[in-house]
This record gives structure tokens, C-alpha cells and sequence, in this order.
């Protein structure tokens, strides 16, 4: 399978490989829309290998504690998701409202408890409203195409559902990756994201699973940037059920390579739409970093950049202020020589081996004006390259997030 | 002089010391305000024992490159500084136009160009006008009152001036130390200030002067923060005199702790005033952590919480969304047991032992609206104590950053 075809799926989603079904409801967790969802769950027919990868604060939200406890045995039925509420820094009321959460959805769709996880995004400090997870879960009817209500049940300040799949093919062996996600404030490295949700019908032994969610999550969820912020509830689960029928790929199997490419196509994907949609955000910032001494110093460059509020303000305001571009990679803390950089926003070179090249402003303005801006930084020191994901920092960021709570 | 006293002196520059003058003139570098003054010069009638610290970006301008220089020899005469222009990544012109604009200021006031310092600020990336910057210098009158001058000279998007002073007393023995300052954008620890100039009368030993001026900024500049963003031109120069007649101040003087006081006292004024003045900011914000494993986490975890830009849009929308204080705090990497965590805004406590306390809405609001909001947090895991400063997050910080050069 060295030579497989990967393709997106149109409509793709957490439902999309075999064997999974998904359902939500509005619960009345968080403030009423006229279609909101809030409470969802996401079901496997049969039960699958389970990982995760979590916040790296040290304040964590009671679902990502338990969570963590229940992946040890590395399987999974379900996953149990609201938005409106974190369920963090609640101490032991929030450990045991975590787990009643998981038991309310395991009696819902007649699994054991310790195979549901749970997922909660929303205002930290709160306690979770039980009585309506409990009435929600049993509104909740679980659908073959029921990935599209989940990624909208996990939403907060979300302008839009994220979501998507990809099938890998070779000859008449075949599988599907899917996954959900949402954003879209205190989105930073390390695991950027705040809610991701990823289901295969490929067969994918446990270690395997674990080391390429890893790899994977390193080129798009670690690589993207909104705010800075790291939330107490990052959580990507992933769970491959195995009803493709393939041989369990591992390491070294054939299908290793394909699997990860997959996943990776899927990560960012949903990374690049969690940073295009960061809250007030205009438009997507790419920065890629080249030629810098190592990957490790390539990825630290290109976070940096696309973290920098002046960056982010002067691309807001299609401000061809370069300089603070340099002055970012500058304080980066990675090895720079200033008189060895080239620089290039979209395709129209700035600077090179460290002067400023004469420009057209007009055609940098209009570069910036696009939904997509590529920055790309040459350090020419070595061959270590990376690229990130932000968005612009406009007022609205400032207006949704002074008023969150209120 | 241990039991001197230390004064503020109301309308204090830094040309309070004796023997200092100053004077500043519109030399049209930056864009034209009725009342706008762009270039200054800072001169002691005497050579001063000098010191400095610089940025810790590895993107310097060129006015940091040559002070780093010149200030091995431990001594100055003047500082030329202007804003408008950062005379930043300009390569090898950069510096030629620093070196010119020091020559050009010696010969305007009489000087020595190695004793002349130069510093800085405003866009990267641009020219120094030389022509701009030759006729200014010969415009420039100094006189013993010029420091208010000075203080405006140096304003980018500054709303008011930063300058104070202090006199120490002890019977017949005083001295004074002076200083301006200004901010107010790409200011973040380490060395949050972008320009600030100190000087006193004291005699004082130069090794001593150095360590002084590191200690008062560990608490000062370093522990303040408005944007995350580090300026390839931070600098913060001290010249000490000597005028005031005392026995030069060495480590372990009579002197020296009084001298510290009193320089912590100008540093921490002019330090509060760049947060309090932050771009877009419409109040101060003050951390302080106790209870911390030692000052090193006590100073990382206030300044973590103090850069939050979800604690600073929250403090701005006097949103009581405290669990966002948690968080900043869990994701700093200093040592944190949730469950020991106490936490007050003002004086309302909000969290005991980590857990949540019931708490009167709009107290916590009224607190929030005021013009300095005190947050305070104990980790009760050893006597690691620090205070950091910063300010809110407006949306009129995105309105400055993205029109910024255009």
C-alpha cells in the first residue's frame, strides 16, 4: 500500500468510517440559539482501540482527569461531549460529575461506563448542569450521519462546525479517518486544540495507534496558534474500531505509512480550520520557517511568528510592517544570523541575506488582503524546516472575549 | 544611611539630579502633532560612571548595537535619542547611521562621539532620515528643566509622559536619581521597557552601578508585560555623575542599600506608568503569587497571568471569569497543586483550597471597573513571592497595531 491514493471525502466526517454513529442534542448547557446543540455522543458498533493526547496545564479540567485514568486499558465504546461548560477547576464535584456524566451516557446507549469518555468545553469555574445532562443523553439518537450534529454540539465561540474524512485505497483494501473539532480561543502549542474527536474503521494496534496520533498532532494541532492560551481541557481522542478488516497495521507494516499520511491529512485539516476560524479572526496566517539548524528550531521560529499580537494586528490590518516579522523570530530564542535571512510575504520577497529589498506596498497591501497569507522565512542556516497555522487578531477577539461570562 | 529617607520629588525628571539638562525639538521624523517633539538629547555636565541593559532579542538595532560598544568603557557624557524611526533591521546602514547620528549630536553639544549614546524608537525597517536628524541635533537646547522635553521626545503611541524622581536623605548626605521612560507596545519581560534613561548625582563605583541597575529592573521592567511582543530596541541606560559630593557607593557601602531602595522606587514608578499606559489599556493590572516554590516561579507564574490575553480581555470587560486566571497560571510550568490554590480579585476571595467560593457577582465587578485591580494568588506550597503589571486587553490595541505604518 507504498503507492495508496488518499482522497478527502465530500461531506466528510467523525461518522464516515464504518461502524461509527454520532447524535446530539440542545440541552440547555449553553445560551439558546435557534439551533444549537450542546450534548452529544459519538458511538462505536464494536469496541475499538481508544488513545488520547491532553492539555499539558497543569490545571485540568475533571473530564481530562478522567479520561486519562479510563485510556490506561487503551479502549473505548463511546465518547460523551458538551459544550457551555468546562467542568474545570470544580475540584472533587467536578471529578464526580465527570463520572456520573460518563455513567448517564453509558446507561443511554447500553454500554459499560468505563468504555464512554467524556469531553466538556465551555466556562471554567462552573459546575456542570446535571439534571440536564442526564434528560439530555436520552434525547440524544445516535445516526450513521450523526458526525455532522457533533461537531456542532462541541461548538462555543465556533463560527463554523469542523469536520472532515479522508479514504485511503489500495487495490481492494480500503479505510476511513474521520474527525471533529472546534476551537476557537485559548488555542495555543501545546495541543492547540481544545476538542477533537477522530474515529477510523481501520484495525491499528494500540502502540501504533498512540505513536502516529502523536506524530500527527505534531504537524497540525502543535503547530497552531489563536491566543496563546493554553486551555485546561485539550483533548484529541482517537478510536479505530477495526471494521475495515485489514490486518492490524503497526509498526512497520505495510500500511504504517498510508495510515499516518491519513491521519495527518485529517490533523491538518482540522487544525488549519481551528486556526482560520480563532476567535475575530479575518484570515488564515501560514508561516513556514526554512533553513533553520533543526526541525525542533524550525517549529519554535514559525509558532512564534504566527503567535506575535503584532504580527497578527499588522496582517488585521494588511500593514506591510515586516520588521515585526523579524523582531518575532528575534526573540524566538533559536539561533539567527540577521545578515543570513530572507523573508517573502505571499510570493514577493522583502528581505534578503538581511536588507530590506525595495518593494511595491501596494502589492504587499494586496497580499495581505487575501484569506490566506503564506509568510515564509529562510534562516539559511541549515536544513531544519516547519510550518504553523494562526489567524489575525482583530477587535473582535477583544469584544468576544471581554464579555464571555456575562 | 540606613535609615534614610526616600522621597518622591513632585514634578521629578531626569534632569532632577545636578548636573544633568536635557532639551528636545521636532526634527520631523514622525508624523506631525501640534505639540509632537521627536528628537532629544540627555547631557551631563560631567563624564558619568554609565551602564546599560539591552534587549534580549536576537534582532538588534543598530542604536543597541553601539551602545553595547560603547559602554565597555563604563562611561558617558550623552544620550541622542529619537522616536519615529527604530533604526531596526537595516543591516549595515543601520549602523552607519548610528555611529553618525552620536557624531552628529557630540558636535552639536561639544562632545566626544564615544561619549555619546543613541537610542531609537519607532518602525523597523525605515531609514534613519540623517538630514532630519543633522538639522535637529543643532535645534536642540538644553536646559536643567529639559527632562519633561526628554520624556515627550521619546512618546511613540505613549499617551503621556513617564518621568519621575527621588531625593535620599540621611542629615547632610542626599542624592537624587532621576528618569524617563516610555512604552507602550512590543513590551514583555525579559526588559519590558523600550527606552528608559536614569541618572543621578551619587557617586557611584561602576560594578556596583551594573549589579544595581540588573536588581531594579528584575522588579520593575522585567516584571511587566503589555503585549508579549520583545522590541529588538529595548534599552535602558543609567549615568551616575558623581556631582552629589558623596564617597563613591560600592557593594557594602553605608550607601548602597539606600541607593538600591531609591532605584527600585524609580524603576518600579517609571515601570507601573509603561503597563498602566499599555496600548489600548484602560487600567492596571497588579499579580501577586505567593506561596510559590521560590521567587524564580513566583515571578514566572505573575507574569504569565499578567500576559494572558484572556485575563486581559476579561479584566477589560469586568468579566468575574476567574477560571481564566487558573489556567494562565497551570500553563506557566511553575509547580501548582490545584487543590491548594487560594485566589482573590481586589480583596473578594474567590477560590480556597481550590475550590470554588460563592461570591457576590457584582462586588467582583465593581472591582474589576476599577482603575487598578489587584489580583492575588497564593500557591501555599513555600514563600516564593513576586508582583507583576500589566493592563487590559481593548480593542483599541487592535486599532493601533494594524494601521501602525500605514
Amino acid at each position: 500500500m507504498e503507492t495508496a491514493k488518499i482522497e478527502f471525502i465530500d461531506g466528510g466526517t467523525v461518522t464516515s468510517p464504518q461502524g461509527f454513529c454520532a447524535g446530539a442534542t440542545y440541552a440547555g448547557i449553553k445560551k439558546a440559539a435557534d439551533d444549537a446543540l450542546d450534548l452529544g455522543i459519538l458511538f462505536s458498533e464494536t469496541p475499538s482501540a481508544a488513545a488520547g493526547l491532553f492539555t499539558t496545564n497543569k490545571i485540568k479540567s475533571a473530564p481530562v482527569v478522567l479520561c486519562q485514568e479510563k485510556l490506561h486499558k487503551g479502549r473505548a465504546v463511546a465518547v460523551a461531549a458538551n459544550s457551555g461548560c468546562a467542568n474545570a477547576s470544580m475540584s472533587k464535584q467536578g471529578l464526580a460529575d465527570a463520572a456520573e456524566m460518563s455513567a448517564l451516557a453509558a446507561t443511554a446507549i447500553g454500554a459499560a461506563p468505563e468504555d464512554v469518555l467524556v469531553a466538556s468545553t465551555g466556562v471554567i469555574g462552573q459546575p456542570l448542569p446535571m439534571k440536564l445532562i442526564e434528560d439530555g443523553v436520552n434525547h440524544i439518537v445516535l445516526t450513521s450521519d450523526g458526525g455532522h450534529e457533533l461537531a456542532k454540539a462541541i461548538m462555543t465561540t465556533d463560527t463554523f462546525a469542523k469536520e472532515t474524512a479522508v479514504v485511503a485505497r489500495d487495490g481492494g483494501t480500503e479505510f476511513t479517518i474521520g474527525g471533529v473539532a472546534k476551537g476557537s480561543g485559548m488555542i495555543h502549542p501545546d495541543l492547540a486544540t481544545m476538542l477533537c474527536f477522530l474515529t477510523t474503521d481501520a484495525a491499528v494496534d494500540l502502540d501504533f495507534l498512540k505513536s502516529a496520533l502523536q506524530k500527527a498532532a505534531d504537524v497540525s494541532f502543535n503547530m497552531i496558534s489563536v491566543d496563546g492560551d493554553t486551555s485546561p481541557s485539550d483533548t484529541v481522542l482517537i478510536m479505530a474500531n477495526g471494521m475495515a478488516g485489514n490486518e492490524p497495521i503497526s509498526q512497520g507494516s505495510r500500511q504504517a505509512s498510508p495510515f499516518q499520511q491519513a491521519l495527518d491529512q485529517v490533523c491538518v485539516y482540522l487544525a488549519k480550520s481551528i486556526a482560520r476560524d480563532g476567535e475575530g479572526a479575518t484570515k488564515l496566517i501560514e508561516v513556514t520557517v526554512n533553513g533553520a539548524v533543526n526541525v525542533a528550531e524550525a517549529r519554535l521560529a514559525a509558532r512564534t511568528i504566527v503567535s506575535s499580537p503584532l504580527v497578527k494586528t499588522a496582517v488585521y490590518g494588511c500593514d506591510p510592517n515586516w520588521g515585526r516579522i523579524l523582531a518575532a523570530v528575534g526573540r524566538s530564542g533559536v539561533e539567527v544570523v540577521e545578515s543570513s535571512i530572507d523573508l517573502s510575504i505571499g510570493d514577493i520577497p522583502l528581505v534578503k541575506g538581511g536588507t530590506p529589498l525595495p518593494f511595491s506596498k501596494q502589492s504587499v497591501v494586496r497580499a495581505l488582503e487575501k484569506s490566506e497569507v503564506p509568510i515564509t522565512l529562510n534562516l539559511n542556516l541549515d536544513s531544519g524546516s516547519a510550518t504553523a497555522w494562526g489567524c489575525d487578531l482583530s477587535e473582535e477577539y477583544v469584544v468576544i472575549n471581554s464579555k464571555y461570562t456575562t
